[in-house]
């Protein structure tokens, strides 16, 4: 059973790439890991790593490979999302696929290719490192697709996107388990040409996003409903009955109280109920309540300095909690976790 | 009289700012004050100098500074261009101004505030640097208007936008000249919203980029053509006949012998003719034929290391230019030059 969060610097945000900072780093994956967190998810900025189609940048591999060596020293293990691409509402296209230079990024020949070597680059560079978990495409990259983002692609043109860019991992570090990810349109959209048949059958698990402001479910029912509350389990077991294979693996991947859902006041004990609902699910789910530091203050656009986790954030389990996931850990192989912006959760499922 | 080359590092081309390394810098400054440039004309990446609206970099800002120390050990001065934005083909949209968190980087006010903060931040840190020669605000900013760029402007957003960054840049730094630029359909386009009545009464001098391949012309009529080897001329005595101060100074920023209107074969005596052409000019104008290594496979989106300027590049001013020069040191006053990719131009002309 692992529990993770995604890192999000306290510095800089993700454009922490820019003025990379090990001791920074280091400061807080000792919060991190001084939270309970075996592990982070991590996130490549795509503009910083491949700058020009043709170059992919040996310093942006070299910080990575730095940033795992720090987090092994906090004792982190560490997985990393490389297409970025989307984060948090922003979205980071590289300038070689923008304006006179705009090219389908998950059709355009040329451009996929590009996409596939810098895959597999941060997928080599990574293998050897002990505490690699496993390389994830891209974070949700369905919010680039349209009519939510820019390029129109058919499920087919999907299909062989993620196969390609899955390919160039696996080929490059067979040893680790590769996924991709996608926001909950999978589930909730008909017509959305990232499919519930992709997320459970490619890649290496099924990787799930629960976000309980999905489908406006929070905002219609209230942080602490039955529907709020239940979220994740439901998409856990919607995404176990879709999957050909009963046994595949799932990793939520990303939870939280997203603020407009759930209110302050609300965030601990949807979380909790969230991880006990979770810790019902048939087979066995292990669960744990994941925080990080939230650092953007998305109005201003402001990355702030110097936040510290708030009380809410340094919730451990409860009891209950711990029993759940005790009960988990007997039956569930160990998968990797991670959260994401204000306050989050992570559970890792099994079938 | 000044004679400059835009800078583009033979490594990383304007991606150098990821990897900065003064060393390199050093030894391509050298290369320049070596074919007798005295000074460099050099370009920001906006969203590496301001990856969020409320966030300047200070080690951008610093690396730019240090890029004016190597260059001044060089015997050189520098020139910047602060909001790119637009750089050969290519644009740079901080993720702040695109998708989700679109909005009209001439018009949106949050964007300008943020924009003029960035223009006041480097004329302000380079102000007491004994080889600034002056802030541009953008190279070329009506690239990125609509219809051949993304957002819609009026004329009179235009004259808003150029007065307010050029106020924040005298305010930040009243003691140098600082200025505006514009593509040629400031000249050729009727209805273009950038117009030769700001480019010839907004900011210091009037910057003109007189490019032969403008309007097809070099195509059209050959490389060595009376209308290619006049184009530069034609420009300066055009905005000296706009400008209402007919003893402004106008500042030929960019000019070059681009692949496409005059031949390799063609380009050394197309620089000769265009030198000797812009020397007759009324008042005196001077020119120096300047160069660059060029180092972007726009192609291949590969940048080239290692590409030693060619012999034609190497050319010195013949005696004939020799003597125009000559001529023009007598009666011009000293201006910043520049020129731009592939083998460049650069020419300093005074009514």
């Amino acid at each position: 059973m692992r529990f993770g969060a995604n890192y999000t610097p306290r510095r800089g945000w993700f454009h922490h790439w820019l003025d990379f900072d090990p001791a920074e780093q280091r400061e807080d994956f000792e919060t991190l890991a001084g939270l309970g967190l075996d592990h982070v998810r991590v996130f490549c900025l795509w503009p910083l790593f491949q700058p020009q189609r043709g170059l992919i940048r040996q310093r942006a591999l070299d910080d990575l490979a730095r940033l795992y060596d720090v987090a092994a020293g906090a004792g982190l293990d560490v997985t990393v999302d490389v297409l970025q691409g989307h984060l948090s509402s922003f979205e980071f296209y590289p300038s070689w696929t923008v304006t006179h230079h705009q090219r389908n990024i998950f059709t355009d020949p040329d451009v996929v290719e590009a996409e596939a070597e810098l895959v597999a680059a941060v997928a080599h560079r990574l293998r050897d490192h002990g505490n690699q978990l496993g390389v994830s495409l891209a974070n949700e990259p369905n919010n680039m697709i349209a009519p939510v983002g820019r390029d129109a692609v058919t499920e087919a043109e999907v299909d062989a996107w993620i196969t390609r860019l899955l390919t160039a991992a696996t080929e490059a570090d067979p040893d680790h388990p590769h996924t991709h990810s996608a926001f909950d349109a999978v589930w909730y959209d008909e017509g959305h040409t990232f499919t519930p048949r992709q997320l459970t059958t490619l890649g290496a698990r099924t990787v799930v996003h629960p976000w309980v402001f999905s489908a406006g479910i929070g905002k219609k029912y209230g942080g602490l409903s039955t529907e709020a509350a239940h979220v994740a389990e439901y998409v856990v077991e919607l995404a176990r009955a879709w999957a050909p294979d009963p046994a595949r693996s799932i990793w939520v991947q990303e939870i939280g109280a997203p603020a407009g859902s759930v209110t302050p006041e609300q965030a601990p004990e949807f979380a909790e109920q969230t991880v006990r609902n979770l810790a019902r699910c048939e087979g066995g789910v292990g669960c744990y309540l994941v925080v990080q530091p939230r650092c953007l203050a998305h109005d201003a656009g402001l990355p702030r300095a110097g936040v510290q986790p708030r009380p809410v954030r340094r919730a451990r389990p409860t009891e209950a909690g711990r029993r759940a996931s005790a009960r988990c850990r007997r039956g569930a192989e160990a998968q990797p976790v991670a959260g994401r912006d204000s306050l989050d959760s992570g559970c890792a499922g099994r079938g």
